[in-house]
């Protein structure tokens, strides 16, 4: 069944939801009903059928990971980007399903386009930071003894396992996308298990990524249901992610299996994140109104329904009045009701469980705190059928007791409901932060750098991500309650101490690191890039001369030398305009450290380029850049240098140069050296080398 | 009492061991009496009062975190070289003690020198690759919009809490020291709970260290005995390491305050190591009695007793032979007994209950295997009373059936206790390796690189460090069994999952990290770095004339500008050597994606240089390196340059010039634009900045 006849049907039939298994849909048999929090309709049920999780595992471990070991980091990037445009061509079919999880437009942008984006922003991550092939050099490598024959390193590999994540119903794409782009670009099939509730929505998705023909067989399996006997089967290989509550994360962690065998284990749990109103910013400040709007905001987006939503609302004890007034005046603009409609501003929460569950947590909150918006009784809803759904209106309380133990430091109300809690001072502000031992991310709103200077790290130890808001950074900010996929997500502490996203750091969460010690041969063997002392290769071709494929790691030159003479630095110094007292003033040059004048450093780089490049038309394109140059030995007049060039470390990006040949990277170690052997100059030079393909 | 007192008195008084608790030592009764495993005779005893751990958690939060916190990276590394110093001059009464632990001299290197090492490493760890203050800005910030005015970054801060060391028997100081190490250069005040069988050496270098004077208070505490509630006092904030029986960490991992609090639980458990020797080692190359002193060495250092051990021996099917007999012969020379005596070439368990436990295990063994060397009756014992003690002969077994489930794979016997395996090819020989279920390390011993190439990355999902042998490494090498600061430490599955060391991975592992977003100003102040589009300060002094205290961050300088030639290119040209056709044929040059003629990278870089320098003698030293040197836009006949110079960082390593001025490193941002302000280079240049001081 495609995506687009679920939808048709969904409202009549309350179709079967399907498992993906072993590269087949699963499930005919109607098992559990799932209700729109809309209107209360059964909208879809599970299947009924059970899911062979060894047969799940094992595809998942031969055929998934063969397919994904046959491709390398380059061209899993290049899949993420396509499989991103290929859902982002086909966005319009997952609106409209997410419009029955209670979520408006604009809340479903976020899952949808911000998953897309995930894909995107990974496979950018795939492009620039990691090489070809499926392993990841992650240092230079060092020499371990004085005589340069052992050296020691670090590599990543893919974990030989299946990364099984376990979703939250509140980001059926996103949740999964944002887990999906990491492992895969390392190299690692998955097994997704989102939350029951809000399935039918990750199971569009999968089947739209199913039926591009872009998802390589056996890299993406999905659980409609239970997950069975499934972690007990798993081993150290593998990895296990968890989004959704503590106390869940906590059940699941102890699982003896996933401690007998060390089994990574990432939760990213609910936490009570604040935001801080700091106390330069006056009630006529933009930054004001910023953070009254930004508060606003992560109480009703997705009906506060995020792990991100602001819980605690810190503010100067002088201002409870004014945020109260204006945060009060805000909400209350806030239109409830069937998503479906334009006008409405908020949605349904995802479900009457969950509504349940948030009402309660609300019975607790007041036990030490007044209202000061808000009444479950009777507001208005928008929409036919909305009075049988599962609304909550944006209350927002004020503490009656911040410093008391117990409140909003640790009861979650997982909607739209946020606390007012008022601090004496800044230090006070801080304190309190933390009472939430531990969160996602806080938001601090200053105008004072000084301030962001002392709090920011005081607020790092206790959250995962500090967003400070100013007016300088609103018009770009992407606000409070965003995880970036180029940023750290996850908290210590109650948030569950793991860590997702940060870029490569999401990636190397599906590797195994592992230090590596042996020769320089050796290591370059296993690198694929050339350490220092390793085995080079000679010829009479310039390796400048050399296509792209042609060019051997650890292929080398030898220069012709050159005697450093004074009319160098003379003629140097005036034509580049640094006339440096090192290189032309003879007195103070000897009082100097080096006791006589040297040559430019920048002399010594350009002289070597001199000794090494070939002049005429090439393979070689552009030099682009130049890493980690360290001047070593200072060159006197008089000295001779020559340069050793290696071909270090090349990265086929499948790229085009701007005329439309193709190419790829190439970084070249260099090392000049003195008359003596000395090392004078060490560096890598980047440059772009075409291809010569027939 | 001494160290040297304990010593003097060890065998006729059997003393009572303190524990160091809030600044005290603590403990007069005899509890738990310790005996020497040489001869059976009681050493010391445990004491038998209990230890207040709130007092000890709530010394080491407040005092030990603030003294701690008033250092930075720098000077704590700079205590930690002195700490390493002191016990270096001291460690005579450290190896006196350690022979009572059944260790040979030989064995107490890697525990006494080998501990201060990891000082010295972690010292310079922090010099080298760690700022000033106690924050980390771990990466280059990078905008998160279009306009420049919302950037996002990471940082690290110490985590604010206690980290407990749970650490085995076998290195009683290299245990407690590579842990501290990290620890202690990252800003976290710890707890270490050595092994109560031989927590006397533990203890001695303890006092060594708080005699030391060096020590700053409340940064390290010992506990002589049980942790009694210890995990259940602590929060999110605090950090457990445990290091011996897998069993054991599995027990601890799931402590419930441990579970959920998050609390990070790094576990470094034994493990069933293997050894290759690869099928291209002939019998009679070096390389094979490179393999079999290795094994021979593992087997008999240290009794056998470390976790790193080979306990499984890969060898071709048609080697069984000339191993079985090469490794007899070189195990048959290791002569037994009282390590006080210089003949002694292996000592005694460390304990009664090692000896019964490893020969419970080798009875294990024995039901899949057969023995090749080694019987426990009767064997030659060197020594007085050595009759009495925990001694074992080493003992070389042969695997029956190297496939069989159990068997070597499964069963460890933590002492001088080997299995051959015989395998049929290479890749039958990588499946074995992962039948350990994850190990700390395993050495390949090869002649050939393309074997590397193949197998090491196979290895590496399945070891935290990968050894490469052969001729040219063998000289270097710091052998299989042996840690090392600079590599990580530590494996997945069986041998726990954790990570230690690594050098600056080690840091971190008691840092938290956070994402950071604002404005660039914002960020500036958080990081203490300049970030682009920040604040900047710009005044009639050039900031090269300024002194390291005096320059702020931000403090910048625009240059004049300067038109790029037809000259500027020829003569550079011609003064390099560099006649690339992009800047010499005009021809050819139209025919480039650039169109045209443009002027050498070097050329810019190095004019750039003249535009910004100022010649005269001044606190500006050197400058010694440049960092990610990129070319973004070409610089054609006409365009005119200027360059912005801005001081980027600041790091104060207390450093002395050749010539014994103070001085500190300095960061400069630099870019260099054209006449429609487009980038055209973008560096960073290092350079050595002189201290005013007065």
């Amino acid at each position: 069944m495609s995506q687009s006849s679920i939808l048709q049907s969904s409202v009549s039939q309350s179709p079967v939801l399907q498992s993906f298994i072993a590269g087949e849909w699963l499930g005919n048999q109607a098992g559990q009903a799932l209700a729109s929090p809309v209107n209360g309709e059964t909208i879809y049920h599970t299947h009924a059928e059970t899911i062979d999780f060894g047969r799940s595992l094992e595809f998942a471990r031969t055929k998934g990971r063969a397919v994904l070991m046959a491709m390398d980091f380059q061209s899993r990037a290049s899949c993420l980007r396509d499989l991103g445009k290929y859902l982002l061509e086909h966005k319009e079919s997952l609106y409209a399903i997410s419009l029955l999880t209670g979520a408006t437009r604009n809340d479903s942008w976020v899952d949808i386009e911000g998953g897309a984006g995930t894909l995107f922003a990974y496979a950018s991550v795939g492009r620039r930071e990691l090489p070809s092939g499926n392993l990841i050099h992650e240092d230079d490598a060092f020499p371990l003894g004085r005589d340069g024959q052992f050296f020691g390193s670090h590599i990543l590999v893919p974990r030989q396992g299946v990364a099984v994540h376990i979703n939250a119903f509140n980001f059926p794409i996103w949740g999964m996308l944002e887990k999906f782009a990491a492992n895969f670009l390392a190299g690692m099939p998955c097994i997704v298990k989102p939350a029951t509730s809000t399935s039918y929505l990750t199971q569009a998705c999968v089947r739209l990524m199913q039926e591009s023909g872009l998802l390589p067989e056996g890299s993406l399996q999905l659980i409609i249901g239970r997950t069975g006997d499934l972690l007990d089967r798993l081993d150290g290989q593998d990895v296990v992610t968890f989004t959704g509550s503590a106390s869940t994360a906590a059940k699941l962690k102890v699982t003896p299996n996933i401690i007998n065998n060390s089994i990574p284990f990432n939760a990213e749990a609910d936490s009570l994140n604040c935001a801080i109103l700091a106390p330069d910013v006056s009630v006529d400040s933009p930054e004001f109104d910023l953070f009254i709007k930004e508060v606003a905001r992560e109480m009703t987006v997705k009906a506060g329904q995020k792990c991100t939503a602001i819980r605690r609302v810190l503010i100067p004890e002088n201002q409870v009045q004014a945020v109260s007034e204006r945060l009060t005046a805000r909400l209350a603009k806030v239109s409830i009701g069937d998503p479906h409609l334009d006008t409405v501003r908020m949605g349904a929460l995802a479900s009457f469980e969950q509504k349940e569950d948030v009402l309660a947590q609300l019975e607790q909150l007041l036990k030490s705190s007044q209202v000061v918006y808000g009444h479950q009784e009777g507001f208005e809803l928008l929409g036919k059928g909305s009075e049988k759904g599962a609304f909550v209106q944006p209350t927002l309380l004020l503490s009656n007791d911040p410093d008391a133990e117990g409140g909003a430091h640790d009861i979650e109300a997982f909607g739209p409901i946020s606390t007012l809690m008022p601090y004496k001072n800044i230090d006070h502000a801080i304190a309190l932060a933390a009472r939430g031992k531990g969160s996602l991310v806080t938001t601090l709103v200053t105008q004072d750098p000084e301030i962001a200077r002392k709090v920011v790290p005081a607020l790092a130890a206790w959250h995962g991500r500090v967003h400070i808001l100013n007016e300088a950074s609103s018009k770009e900010s992407t606000g409070h309650g965003s995880p970036l996929p180029m940023l750290k997500h996850g908290g210590p502490g109650r948030a569950g101490g793991g860590e997702e996203l940060g870029g490569i750091r999401g990636v190397k969460h599906y590797m195994q690191r592992a230090a590596i010690q042996g020769s320089p041969t050796m290591l370059s063997a296993v690198t694929g890039e050339y350490v220092r002392g390793g085995e080079t290769y000679e010829s009479d071709v310039h390796p400048f001369r050399r296509y792209f494929e042609d060019l051997r790691i650890g292929e080398s030159l030898l220069t012709h030398r050159r005697t450093v003479t004074e009319t160098d630095i003379v003629n140097f110094g005036c034509l580049s305009g640094d006339h440096f007292y090192m290189h032309f003033d003879d007195i103070a040059a000897r009082d100097s450290q080096f006791e006589q004048r040297i040559a430019h450093g920048y002399f010594v780089l350009s002289a070597a380029a001199g000794l090494f490049v070939s002049p005429g038309e090439g393979p070689v394109l552009a030099n682009y850049g130049l890493d980690t140059l360290r001047f070593i030995t200072p060159v006197p007049i008089g000295d001779t240098i020559r340069a050793r060039l290696t071909c270090k470390r090349k990265i086929d990006q499948g790229k085009l140069s701007p005329k439309g040949e193709p190419q790829g990277v190439v970084v070249w170690d260099v090392q000049v050296t003195n008359q003596h052997d000395e090392l004078v100059a060490s560096y890598d030079i980047l440059t772009l080398v075409k291809k010569q393909l027939d």
